[in-house]
């Protein structure tokens, strides 16, 4: 990718519960500047509507930007940018116009999605599933998101909310409370937080709330020979996980399925149950297809923000 | 829906292992003649062909007929009109080409694709979907299949398989065998041999293998009080259907859940255990979705044929 483009520059702005990160993008998606602020969540939505506004005008080369995208947690109308919901990470988040408040601060275009939805459109323009009629995308992280493309469009759902691909009911799973007030589902088996809690299950750590200390120690556990309880509660959700896909992709038939977010990146105490799992369950059609990790690591949240400013929507 | 219409009719054929059904359809979806004959699987595919070209012959009012639609078991090729793979139930049935050889036999425009698509085409075009944007339609009967639609139009998948939603592991059938070969998928739990298989594991009864007759003592159990071993096998199966497809809407959001085959029609002993399990599962987002039952019965395959040659295709 080159670092800049003729073609001109967008602007992506990734919202979280602790910070704001603000970048500007060239139409070919290479993350030109960025700047990351707290978020004054405790202090409300106009609040944070401010510091968004602020981060981006302390890009340097903002002005020619063609357009702003947001992504952040909650359910989004993608179409009026307006947040449906949210948790508790965003006092009030719910019923902000992100697009309305965020025009009349900048003057500029804005377009807002959920940061599962931003993931996947960041992976399907330029990442691991760029040119893909169909592709699967799922983030692994505190949570498990992602979104389903199918003739080229990221589908976003009847309510705004596809890609909820957590709360699934699994196997592996089974009486494990999960985020959602239900029990049961693959996010409470195959997130960080289900993997490390069961990590200290397992071996009694009570400190350890960290996934990477868990994947240190699987690392270390694996090169002196059988995997210790570190190994087990990431291969055991790794496992989950692999199966669940591969149920969707029996489902779903997609050309490609990407994984990322914090988890997958753990390596191959993740990806080879994972992949194991997914191949041992697929119907005879798609039985080729594996899984790839995904291309833009922590940078797609800021590129797939602007990516929504790409989007045919019609 | 009128008996005929001055737009013309189209021909759809069903082929099963043991009939082909076929008829002639109006454009708005009315069944106006059929002819059922038995399938000489044994005889091998030229045979079959044979027999459906006869079949469609014997129609009155055929030869004003504006296309030939075929659905049938297997991974059919939507776009070429060829069988991909097939089971035992037709030997041979693998490599067929369909469109080219009935278009040879009969003169006529054909379209083929697998009997679970169609069923969900024809719901989607003139049943219980009709004019949704998208929708999940699901047929339980000896097998668990069916279709997704988005932006209106039945997905196909990358190796012609979506819609096998069979195929996902579900925590009410661990250890069961399932028909493609694994364990523990929704089929092996919700289709109806899995329910009249747990239905002689409950209640002894080893010379029941008709889901009709589980479904019976279910219904005159609940008229006598409490469900027996009839209703339980059903409630078993309902529930774990009710929950996986919640699991699908929360994952992909349609607007409409559309279930029918053999079994949906069991009535009230499936269908609330069904309806409750799916509710209780479901995000905030598409909390207000219910299944609905689909709307034309053993007409769906007939009619759905019909319909694939007006599915617009780009």
């Amino acid at each position: 990718m080159s670092t800049a483009s003729a073609a001109g520059t967008l602007l992506g702005v990734d919202v979280g519960g602790t910070k704001i990160a603000a970048g500007l993008v060239s139409y070919d998606g290479a993350l030109l500047t960025s700047v990351v602020r707290p978020t004054p969540a405790a202090q409300g939505p106009a609040a944070v509507l401010d510091a968004i506004a602020a981060a981006v005008t302390a890009l340097p080369g903002r002005e020619a930007a063609d357009g702003l995208g947001i992504g952040t947690g909650g359910v989004i109308d993608r179409a009026r940018g307006v947040v449906l919901s949210a948790n508790d990470l965003l006092p009030g988040w719910a019923g902000t116009r992100l697009a309305e408040e965020l025009t009349a601060r900048l003057g500029l275009r804005v377009a807002a999605d959920n940061d599962a939805n931003v993931f996947a459109l960041a992976e399907q323009t330029y990442g691991a599933g760029a040119g893909c009629d169909s592709a699967l995308y799922v983030s692994v992280g505190t949570g498990i998101g992602g979104g389903l493309v199918t003739g080229g469009r990221l589908l976003r759902g009847a309510h705004w909310t596809a890609g909820e691909f957590g709360h699934i009911a699994v196997p592996e799973a089974a009486g494990r409370p999960c985020n959602c007030g239900r029990t049961g589902h693959l996010e409470a088996v195959s997130s960080g937080p289900a993997i490390t809690a069961r990590f200290r299950e397992l071996s009694g750590e009570t400190d350890v709330h960290d996934l990477r200390t868990v994947a240190s120690l699987a690392e270390a556990a694996e090169a002196a020979g059988p995997a210790g309880a570190a190994g087990v509660a990431l291969a055991e959700g790794a496992a989950a996980l692999g199966r669940a896909l591969a149920g969707l992709v029996n489902t779903f038939d997609p050309e490609r399925v990407v994984v990322g977010g914090g988890v997958a990146s753990v390596g191959s105490p993740f990806w080879e149950p994972l992949t194991e799992a997914f191949a041992a369950e697929l119907l005879p059609g798609p039985a080729a297809v594996r899984p790839v990790l995904a291309a833009l690591g922590p940078r797609a949240a800021v590129i797939g923000a602007a990516a929504l400013l790409l989007e045919r929507r019609d």
